[in-house]
């Protein structure tokens, strides 16, 4: 399998011009704000959603310039709503780094958010497609929603997988639909290629999120900057688990084990809970559900004109299945 | 001396329609959301950002359906900014109420604040004006780093007038001026117009914060709705009390006050340092102070055209300089 570098080699100049704009448009002579910000920025991350920002672009009138003004403000807005999720989840590292929430405090964390989030607004304004601006502010109506309710699914044994798959919608696959779709649609691409590649970015979103979401209960705290259980820790029941907690035999060692790490409000050591899932079928179950919607995702570039960014892109889908990181 | 409601009564219709406008706005199926979110829509406040929307937009081709959007927004805006706010602050009680964070919690009100914002962002997008974008997203920026700006401020005995007026300046007065500034805007009002309804909203929110900062040390707790001393409990030193710190003979009395309100991080009596405000001349020099921005603001109103809108703004202004509420 290629790696992801391999993959960016051909946009590596332009992702290297939206790096340098990234960093532009956090810049603040506030000295607080400004290392909060660069501290999230420096920390990283896969640019997921500005290359699929720049490769989308390229089925329509492909210019650097636009492909910026939608790239930035989109891992922005990514960034923003990390730094609210790790107040949320009392997250202390975040790709191997201190959050800015364990690094300053959580009213740090919160307001270096608001910035962040304003500052992608500031940036995608200059935009002057409305239809952009709509879409882009109900995606972040459905996100906003997504994050108060997955306080509500914290440690809760009987949500259903439709539960689930609600919620990393809202969580991840929207925002990523989104990427792939304004990115065509700010470079005048025609509606339907605009609409086939969101459903490209919403079924790849979900297949990212359930690899990490696997990720969390098969990687190393090498591969997946953190230790492994850290969402069980903070209360949130994935798919392999939901999936697990339904085969009878496991289901009441699960349930002891949850309701122990819940009552030590996550501050346990999980490994016997992490050995319980990866004893189950819920891993490979995942990984199934996972090939779904990769498949999906395939299907829907399947009548897109025959481009290298149509290649590049099921690359990327390709990798983002089987990442290991 | 009128008061709001006499001054609302021709506009009366058109507030109530915005107030439905709110309401609806912020609807979600998510019960939680929308309970948190109706609480704070019903608590109140003086809705003094679309009064201005609206008289704004009588200098220009006004619709209400245009209103509706830009006046939305800005109190959505606004009513997020506060609900992140008293996480900050710790607040217990805003305008006689529960405020979200003490009611629920500080996650629940970070969120809140996230989704009634997503949702001015949806509101506004539909105004087609790329300007009217612009000026709101660079207003939010600013708005944001004065939010993390107030907190370096706390209990900073050294700061000067300047840095008060700078943070009042992004707290309040930027919001104010650009309700004024997009009003008009939105109704296609000629630039000049616009640009003058912003120096006037840029002033008169200037007085706004200044009076609510004496009333916080001058006023009842019925008056305002919180106990009075709220801001030096929450570290928060405010112009009469820079003012009254330049008084050689006073300066000691309050810096042992400050410092023990301070190691005690505000969960004291402070009616001390209220006694020792009051009777420096503080007070009357913020008002004079206020007083010098009322006047800025009126003049700023002089060149438009005469009509009943500019008639009522002078009211409003009137009202703001002299309110107890």
């Amino acid at each position: 399998m290629k790696n992801l570098l391999d993959i960016y080699a051909r946009k590596k100049k332009d992702i290297a011009a939206i790096e340098r704009e990234l960093e532009e448009s956090i810049y603040t002579d506030h000295s607080m704000l400004k290392e909060a910000s660069l501290h999230l920025l420096k920390a990283g991350g896969k640019r997921i959603r500005p290359v699929f920002v720049l490769l989308a672009g390229e089925f329509g009138e492909y210019k650097l310039q636009t492909m910026k003004h939608i790239a930035v403000p989109l891992e922005l807005i990514h960034m923003a709503s990390l730094v609210h999720d790790d107040v949320i989840d009392d997250a202390n590292t975040r790709r191997g780094q201190l959050t800015v929430r364990s690094k300053w405090d959580n009213r740090i964390a919160m307001y270096t958010g608001d910035y962040i989030f304003a500052k992608a607004l500031s940036v995608i304004t200059q935009i002057p497609k409305q239809a952009v601006h709509q879409v882009m502010s109900k995606a972040i109506v459905e996100m906003s929603i997504g994050e108060m309710e997955q306080i509500r699914f914290f440690y809760d044994h009987e949500q259903t997988i439709r539960d689930y798959l609600l919620r990393i919608r809202r969580k991840t696959a929207l925002l990523i639909a989104i990427s792939c779709q304004l990115g065509a649609m700010a470079a005048d691409a025609p509606d339907w290629i605009c609409n086939r590649l969101y459903a490209f970015g919403y079924n790849i979103g979900m297949v990212f999120q359930i690899r990490d979401d696997v990720l969390d209960l098969t990687g190393t705290e090498k591969q997946i900057g953190k230790p492994p259980g850290s969402d069980i820790k903070q209360g949130n029941i994935t798919i392999p688990v939901i999936y697990a907690l339904k085969n009878p035999v496991l289901r009441p060692q699960l349930l002891g084990e949850l309701e122990r790490i819940q009552q030590l409000d996550g501050q346990t050591d999980v490994s016997r809970f992490i050995d319980l899932i990866r004893g189950s079928e819920g891993i490979v179950q995942a990984e199934e559900l996972s090939q779904k919607y990769l498949n999906k995702a395939l299907t829907a570039l399947d009548d897109l004109p025959d481009r290298q960014a149509k290649k590049d892109l099921i690359e990327v889908a390709r990798f983002i299945g089987d990442r290991t990181y």
